[in-house]
């Protein structure tokens, strides 16, 4: 078998004559991405931690009034650090390392947020419908483990971080959640937010563990901008990206797990076009690697029962509003890509394209609320 | 100067080796795209005729209790024939011809469904906002003479003609509007459709000619399926997309006319997201060419006045509910895409995916009606 391709745009690189190289790139990527300098001592930490780091840069235009605000984001893609089979303390442990250490370069590297993939504490297990000892992973949003983790980090290097993990709530009924902890860069627990959609599609049968979530569409002030998590499904969604905009959110974060033959020709389109049809940027993440479960399990497929869940296939990147996007990251790879924002773009977006203001949302909220009804007649014209 | 790209497809074909050409098509555009083979007499005609004729199937599931629906759909891309200064008729009879000639190769396609170009009649003259002669191009969209015209090839090749025209409104006080008349394969007008979405963004100040269309989200039962138009700007809405497929359609048209620097890093993505967030066949059209105009023009962009408008990129596509899409046409050149599809795809994906299940519209249908208010304060949490 082939080796995996390590990603689109090296591929192009490698093999496009230079002129051609750059018109190509400009149709399918934009032309607002600039390669950003990183730190040496991150550089070498990341070579010897074995991650990819990659730096980019989305400018704006200068302002009369504004000064530009810029701000660094880091997504950070990886796989799990211990077999499955493994304790789930132990699990946690090595995971909290391992992102610890990456949040380490992170901040050489100026990162203001950060954002971890969906469920970052676990393996994706839910494909195994088994309920132990998996349900062991959820934690408090506001008292567990994790979160005091991420809230330590988030003071020593004074970085907003955004936290997505399995969440048991216990003032509930001990019901669990998929949700998305963000940490101010003060250290407090800003809030959480809930991942809204649910899928049912091969083998992401989530509802098994957790429903859609009931916290709407929240967006969380930071010292680095106004920012909102549209967890995994969610992106499914045109809605749903919407809704966090029309709320305020200038970035938008997309943690997710999602596996190649699913969805890979769905990820590059899906996040990107959320940034240009609400005029913010979107982030979407998502973990890499093959995951071994010790008890078998069918996906839905007609395929035979088995023990491998993936492959997970990585490829985070940065949307900008005006329809850039930097390269993804490794297909294959742990990574930390660190983009550099100037948040004015935005609204220089808006002012030249205008989707809101010709959006006509009274319209709409008309024709929404037709359409709920169980007796809806769809408008079609016959001859 | 550097001559135009031709294709980004057709440049990763030329320098990519297969295996990794077979990678990056999977990742950029799917897997779900083949070549179809179409008859010797129509390529020859297309040759002669001087415009690009491709062929693609795009396939789904075979299911027990549905036969496939299959249906030939084709995209017309073209530059204008007669210089802008030649008399309205002279160019209006021009562009007849040259549409009827290509549609008699896409009748030797076998093509069900042929959609036209945003306002195919005329030069796209709206940047000038000069109204003579320009208004002197609409037409009644039931009684004009366009209409007539494609009501006979619409008869005579037992094709379903969707047209998009400048309308004028004579029963309305003379108003123009931007309009998609939809021809039944009997030759019947089956109705007609407005542009919802007006741009106010560089040149694309329409909003001197037309407004905001006032027909809704209407969807066309035709002889080979359910069919929506959603004109040029629309596409920049997803909510415009939804509101088609909540009523039904299962192949939605973008006829659109829209240059370069503007919105191509755009164009692969909109169309593209809207077949997969709708579980529907969206068929996003462009004009090519750079049309040249007497009286000088500017384009709000610091520039001196012109003459030129363009270049109108073409890259016409299709576009599947599972990610898939074809190969775009040329960048400069004429041309006739043809696709066959089997419609049985869109409840397949919409079974496998869910997102209409999952959409959670009562939910928005609460919010939207909430964020139009005037009052309306967005849901930010503050530390």
């Amino acid at each position: 078998m082939a080796a995996e391709l390590e990603s689109v745009e090296l591929t192009l690189e490698k093999h496009l004559p230079e002129q051609e190289l750059r018109e190509v790139k400009r149709i399918l990527y934009g032309s607002g991405s600039r390669k950003l300098d990183l730190p040496q001592d991150a550089v070498e930490a990341a070579s010897k931690l074995g991650f990819e780091l990659q730096g980019h840069q989305l400018e704006a235009a200068p302002e009369q009034l504004r000064k530009p605000r810029i701000v660094r984001v880091g997504l950070i893609q990886n796989q799990i650090v211990q077999p499955t089979s493994k304790p789930v303390g132990e699990q946690v442990a090595a995971l909290h390392k391992r992102i610890g250490d990456i949040v380490e370069v992170a901040s050489l590297c100026g990162v203001n947020i950060v954002c971890f993939q969906e469920a970052w504490t676990m393996p994706f297990a839910f494909c195994t419908r088994e309920k132990l000892p998996w349900t062991e992973f959820a934690e408090s949003a506001e008292q567990g483990p994790t979160t005091a983790f991420c809230q330590k980090l988030a003071k020593q290097y004074n970085m907003v971080v955004v936290s997505s993990i399995l969440e048991r709530d216990e003032a509930h009924g001990d019901t669990l959640w998929n949700t998305a902890v963000v940490i101010s860069n003060s250290g407090a627990v800003l809030g959480k937010t809930r991942k809204n959609h649910i899928p049912r599609v091969g083998d992401f049968n989530e509802s098994t563990y957790y429903m859609e979530g009931n916290t709407g569409h929240r967006v969380f002030q930071t010292a680095f901008g106004k920012i909102a998590v549209n967890i995994c499904y969610g992106r499914h969604h045109p809605l749903n990206w919407f809704m966090y905009s029309a709320n305020g959110a200038e970035i938008i974060f997309n943690p997710s797990a999602t596996i190649g033959e699913l969805s890979e020709s769905l990820w590059p389109i899906e996040a990107r076009n959320a940034a240009i049809a609400n005029h913010c940027f979107t982030c979407a993440i998502n973990r890499v690697g093959t995951e071994h479960f010790e008890n078998e399990f069918t996906s839905g497929d007609s395929k035979p029962a088995h023990h491998d869940f993936g492959q997970f296939y990585g490829s985070s990147y940065v949307s900008a509003p005006d329809g850039s996007r930097t390269p993804g990251l490794s297909r294959t790879c742990d990574g930390l890509l660190v983009t550099e924002l100037d948040l004015n773009l935005c609204r220089q977006v808006s002012d030249k394209w205008n989707f809101k203001m010709t959006g006509r949302y009274d319209l709409y909220a008309e024709e929404l609320a037709e359409i709920i009804h169980p007796d809806f007649k769809p408008n079609i014209i016959h001859e």
